[in-house]
């Protein structure tokens, strides 16, 4: 087996030549998790205990109030231990382990097994109720300019380059905490916080290179533990990215002077051939329907799930159980540890499908009202189906994530707001589109939402036009649906619309730096339109958290005619009439097509105006734009 | 009720006055169906029986062998009765029945009741060992020049305008048929060939004006019985193409001297407001997710569903329980009487839903092993996988049809063939398709088609590329689907591309008229471009017969890359690999890829040159083209 690089099985030659009956301590030793809880669901714990040579010790637990040692194995590698616990009748305590030699303790280890928060099992996961606010942290409020660089991190802070590191941090968030709230957000899914010590493209995120340490450029785990406490006291909760799939190229694992190489010899996709040499790594095809497909060859599904994203993120190998189990916990770790109230899961299905199952099933039994939604972007309701918990797959793959992102909604809203009203195009394929609803096991649960850091601006991808960009901040926060806007949407941040602008549609936050002209905080420099914008975010925002309608009605929609699509939100107590018109010249809308709804008696009040009337039997839509009318059968007030 | 048209109703007033204790006998009456057969799986038969006032009697069995009167209903119309009759003991006989007017008999009706033929009911519907060849009829063959015109049918033969009637014919036909088995085709989908009485646009047959006669200028009930007969000797089966959503207006229900106004005062939707100077007909709007979308409003069903298809098409309302059964036992007939191999279902998710599965379950329950295929003209396979039988249905919805038309399918094989190969366009979006037959829950026993009479001709959509024209065929050939071809692709016949050119789509046949410039029968002035396709059709098709991979195989495909895409179809006895090929330069497609299935030592002949070679570890392609071979273990005798 030839699990070592070159470098690293030549040192253990060494350390072989070397050695003596008995070992020294060993310096550096870590153990991940770093601490766990007792009174978990799930009982059993596995610890991967880490340092140079450490294999060679036996494992004994030394003082442990009710926990017991299932087994260790040391025969994955020199330099790493995993050791199994039982939890069961576990009681929060310093366990105390030792490693022996033969029976002679060499070196003794704490762990500490906490008291867990009182209901940390009961944590309510966002749901539509909630708006989500989507923050990529480098690039929303520099709180803290101390931290942009740090002495152990490689890449530096520099402003001026769009795929570099501004500064943005966690102590950003927190000051613009009452900012969200005013707003009217309830969740912040930021984008990954871990440690990402690569040498470039690491302000996204999405490399980790420690998997249990916020990034310092960003804060640190106590100050992110804060933030969400903090939040919570704002109403606001804290979805985490986690990404499965892959890792950072920077990881301790593969490189590094410390490195003690990996845990396994499986521990990611094309190990042996990265480690001679770097040769021959495969790259994922990223052809999603692989997996998926009843005729998809088994080359390629596995070139898709087992290929690397990019050079600088090696793929991580689930099948790998030891590998499985440290990503299981580190999820549970995290949510437990900050208390979190969801996870958006990146590239899902890149990573191994009975993984995910498996993953998603342990997270959903430790936490039964969490929720975690997975990125599967495809425009395909079919292919983004197949991930969500409760469908009965053709081939009986099952998962227990009760969330996906909404593709291929979003898709549309897009393509159908842009598009010339015709008899195939325009509003028609948002309209049918909802109808592939049938393919979901819970359509409602999906998350939709007007752009994410993947995608251009919302603002720009509709030619900068106000009253489409509200009929698309409409159409996403009164969908039946779980809503999520972008970071600076609510002020029409810009970006290029034709192929990838990461750097250009991750751009700052106005207002997040000192100096910044433009500062959303305090409303300085911003255009008129921009303002218009944000009131009318605001007012959505507003607005749906008291709408039973919106978080809980049911949805009847009007197929479009003559550039005007209808859709009712509705429960016993409230009626939403959404009415979307892409006609330019004024128009009468006959009402006697929704009498099954609303009856001319009836009042309505526009949410956006205020305006209060009796309905009639037609409606006078004066311009292109969204309406929202609540309606009543008793007289309003006004 | 208002069920009779205002000039009925004053012949039924003036009935009255005129009126004597007893009835005179009824000069033209009639019974629907003309027939039935002693011994079918439903026993149960209802008779529409009509003639002028014949509601004012009463009916009794005079003669009758095992069969009890169950019941007659006098009171939906003047003119028109129902009987149901319980044939569960019934024996082959005359039946007779008496009208009586009180204890009077006033006339006698004599009915048959025939024997079955043998293994009536065994009857083997078309399946992938089939290929379907769909014939305009009017546009095929002119077999008897003596039948263009008739004296009853309001239109004449025109050969000159491209939307009249052209003569063609079931003699036609039945003198093509040496042509057709030559060819390999197995089945034949005829367009409608019932009586269409109208003024214009009679060729196409989607205009019924009478439900149990062939139209006259086509032939006679008995030619057509005959035709299917006669083609059986051919290996060929016969497939009626059946419309249950709509009629021609021309029908004797609607309009005409002898009309006796409708059996019901529900027999079509909008019944009343056409009575009344045909005012405020709904038109169908075309909008088919609107029956299966979890959120579609009533009225956007209603008008869907109930809608008119045009001015010359009434809709007929399936849920009037009488014409549900009239149209039930209407289908039945035919395949009785004609001895059909199946039945294609026109416009399918325009009927009515529950209607269409009563429809398509009791035709299945009479003939098990039989087959019908829908026609839901979606390009989306969730819309489409709606109405097979078997599919489980979110809305509990069930269908009995056990086939239904691949659109989505067909749909990729033209847009893959003609746009560019790039990572998200070209053969990948072919590839992607199929991985949607998740959704089916049958996908095997889909129609792909490479046109029909309502589609562009093949050859034109593929800029008359003859090469991307075999790659298109060889896919449909040799498919996981019960393949249908569209009379005179073979030969290379053309058409507008652009919008819908039915005229010009659905044009004569080369040779089916006497003094035809081209002939395909005799291979007359065919340029060798159309010769090249006709030998290359007839290739596959003669392959396909014997074929076990293709009719019965698995199917396993390999993601398209660098303009190359490989399908294997497998049994335990032969594997097939196809080979699409968009690169115009040479390249060699390297074989380790697919080692799951083949090996450098198998032996391959290709079904299309006959040439006969051992694999090795690559595959010389030389141009832009479909390769088929035919791959074995052993060395091949060549």
């Amino acid at each position: 087996m030839n699990f070592f690089s070159p470098k690293l099985r030549y040192s253990f030659i060494a350390g072989l030549l070397l050695s003596s009956p008995s070992f020294a301590q060993i310096n550096a030793l870590n153990v991940e998790p770093s601490s766990w809880w007792a009174g978990m669901q799930n009982s059993q714990l596995q610890l991967l205990v880490y340092g140079e040579n450490i294999s060679q010790f036996e494992v004994k637990l030394i003082n442990a109030a009710g926990v017991n040692l299932v087994k260790f194995d040391a025969s994955q590698s020199q330099h790493h231990l995993f050791i199994d616990l039982d939890l069961t009748q576990a009681r929060p305590q310093t366990l105390i382990f030792g490693l022996y030699d033969k029976d002679q303790l060499v070196q003794q280890i704490e762990y500490p097994i906490l008291a867990r928060q009182k209901d940390a099992q009961h944590r309510q996961g966002f749901n539509n109720k909630d708006v989500i606010y989507l923050i990529t942290p480098d690039r929303f409020v520099n709180g803290n300019p101390n931290n942009d660089n740090h002495p152990d991190m490689l890449e530096e802070a520099n402003r001026k380059d769009k795929d570099g590191r501004h500064g943005g941090d966690i102590l950003g968030i927190r000051k613009a905490l009452p900012y969200l709230k005013d707003l009217g957000v309830t969740q912040l899914w930021i984008n990954p916080l871990l440690e990402n010590n690569q040498g470039r493209y690491s302000y996204h995120g999405y490399s980790t290179t420690n998997f249990y340490k916020i990034d310092p450029r960003f804060g640190s785990n106590a100050e992110y533990k804060s933030l969400v406490e903090e939040a919570s006291r704002f109403g606001i909760g804290v979805i985490k990215d986690v990404v499965v799939n892959h890792m950072g190229s920077g990881h301790h694992w593969m490189t590094g002077d410390n490195s003690l190489g990996f845990p396994t010899s499986t521990w990611i996709n094309g190990q042996s051939n990265w480690l001679e040499n770097n040769k021959n790594i495969t790259y994922t095809s990223h052809r999603r329907t692989t997996v998926q497909d009843p005729y998809a060859a088994a080359i390629d599904t596995a070139e898709f799930e087992n290929g690397w994203f990019t050079d600088t993120m090696p793929d991580l190998n689930q099948r790998d159980p030891y590998l499985a189990t440290y990503l299981i916990q580190n999820s549970i770790w995290w949510v437990e540890y900050a208390g979190l109230s969801g996870i958006r899961e990146d590239t899902y299905s890149y990573a191994d499908k009975a993984f995910l199952t498996k993953w998603s099933q342990a997270i959903m039994a430790e936490y039964p009202h969490f929720n975690i939604v997975g990125e599967e972007w495809s425009a395909n309701p079919i292919t983004v189906s197949y991930w969500q918990a409760g469908k009965i797959n053709q081939d009986g793959y099952q998962s227990y994530s009760p969330s996906m992102m909404d593709f291929p909604l979003y898709e549309k809203i897009i393509s159908s707001l842009n598009e010339k009203e015709d008899w195939g195009s325009g509003l028609i394929t948002l309209y049918e589109m909802l109808a592939n609803d049938v393919v979901y096991a819970n359509p409602t649960q999906l998350v939709l939402f007007e752009g994410n850091h993947d995608t251009n601006r919302l603002f720009s991808l509709l030619n900068q036009d106000i009253t489409l960009y509200k009929m698309a901040m409409a159409y996403v926060l009164t969908s039946n649906r779980i809503p999520q806007i972008f970071y600076g949407t609510e002020v029409l941040m810009t970006s290029p619309t034709k192929d990838r602008n990461d750097g250009a549609v991750r751009a700052d936050f106005p207002g997040g730096w000192q100096g910044d002209e433009v500062n959303v905080f305090d409303k300085q420099n911003m255009s008129a339109q921009q303002l218009d914008a944000l009131s009318f975010t605001k007012t959505l925002l507003q607005y749906r958290q008291q709408s039973t309608a919106i978080s809980a009605g049911t949805l009847k929609h009007f197929a479009p005619k003559n550039g005007v699509y209808v859709q009712f939100r509705q429960t016993d107590d409230e009626i939403l009439m959404i009415i979307y018109n892409k006609n330019e010249q004024p128009l009468e809308l006959d009402l006697q097509r929704f009498n099954q709804i609303i009856q001319p008696s009836n009042k309505a009040k526009d949410i956006l105006t205020s305006d209060t009337f009796s309905l009639g039997s037609a409606l006078k839509l004066t311009q292109k734009g969204v309406t929202i009318l609540s309606i009543t059968q008793q007289s309003s007030k006004g």
